[in-house]
């Protein structure tokens, strides 16, 4: 394929290819010409992960390239690759040390202890969910921390379910962008689906309105 | 308070609180003096609140703004403050219209009338995971479709623990902040709690480390 016929089996312009072929988030198709160059299967493939992950899951430029660039180690194992993954979609900075952190952390070591997950501190969602009840206690609103098990319990199962359905893919290109489609699309995923609840929880507790106003649209 | 104390009990700096005032995300003060204003508790708790959403929540200004401005219109109802904020928190483009979109799309209506739920077309969670669906079909990667009914299952318990313990809050004011805590906030922990989880369920079935390596530092 040349660049135009991969930019309209994609739907991703050419400035975009090229710009992603700059940044190194796609590999140089094979050179036919002094300014020319012919592109295969693989190419379509990895620009349509390359849009999913930024248009669909929400990820940065630089989380993306990170999580190509973990793909594309082959050095990584899976369970690398997972964690980088991770890494680039849940961020956030340091906490600040003080003692609604120092509460937060507590909280979230009594939890990880009470499940009996492994998990270390170099996790994103550690550091993050302890800035986050910190900053909720700082807000007054600590209500959030009480849903902390509740969430646990519920992401419990999703993540058991999650990492079974990536095991058993087979080959390692296969599996790890299983692995990565289902951590950031997921996410986003997982996300949607609670906007959903909440608007079916709230429109039953709070609104007026009877079933025949809620449904999707015919 | 005068602006420099404001920023001292805040941690925000003074720049940043006059981009604030300028962007209406924050109230004027009261004027006491041609250059200078005196600002109140009301004023620590706006800006408390602006930095959790943009700092903690990950929104952009424009989300944070659009979720303020329905904090201080008095004339919504709390069901309608949580619909700008889940339209502030899930966004995205209308998906393409083609074969895997209208799959897609009779997918979630399937689930969403097997649920009972009471949702609209309207919802940004509806749109975004047809658009979700139809993306990791055109991957080559539908394990995730069947992932979604896991998380619906989950998502109902949570969100009508959520939008109970908003209910139960009581002054106005209170019941919104605590809504849009919970919704922003809410769905950072969640991501957060999602990542622990999937390192334990990763890490039991992908790793050759025993537990002693998997605790959260001491």
């Amino acid at each position: 394929l040349r660049v135009g016929e991969l930019s309209g089996r994609t739907g991703v312009s050419v400035a975009s290819i090229k710009y992603y072929l700059r940044e190194g988030m796609l590999a140089p198709g094979e050179r036919t010409g002094p300014n020319q160059a012919s592109y295969g299967e693989a190419h379509v493939r990895r620009l349509r992960l390359v849009r999913a992950l930024l248009d669909v899951g929400g990820l940065s430029v630089a989380a993306t390239k990170e999580v190509l660039a973990a793909v594309d180690d082959h050095t990584l194992s899976l369970h690398e690759v997972l964690g980088v993954t991770q890494d680039a979609l849940v961020s956030g900075p340091e906490p600040i040390e003080d003692d609604a952190t120092a509460r937060a952390r507590e909280r979230m070591a009594a939890l990880v202890a009470r499940r009996g997950w492994w998990v270390d501190g170099r996790n994103p969602g550690w550091r993050a969910a302890i800035d986050i009840l910190a900053t909720v206690e700082r807000l007054g609103h600590p209500e959030l921390a009480d849903a902390v098990d509740l969430y646990a319990e519920a992401m419990d199962g999703v993540a058991r379910e999650e990492v079974g359905s990536v095991v058993a893919g087979a080959a390692r290109e296969d599996a790890v962008e299983g692995a990565i489609t289902g951590i950031v699309l997921g996410g986003a995923l997982l996300s949607a689906v609670r906007a959903m609840a909440q608007e079916n929880a709230s429109a039953r507790r709070l609104s007026t309105a009877s079933a025949a106003d809620h449904r999707p649209g015919d």
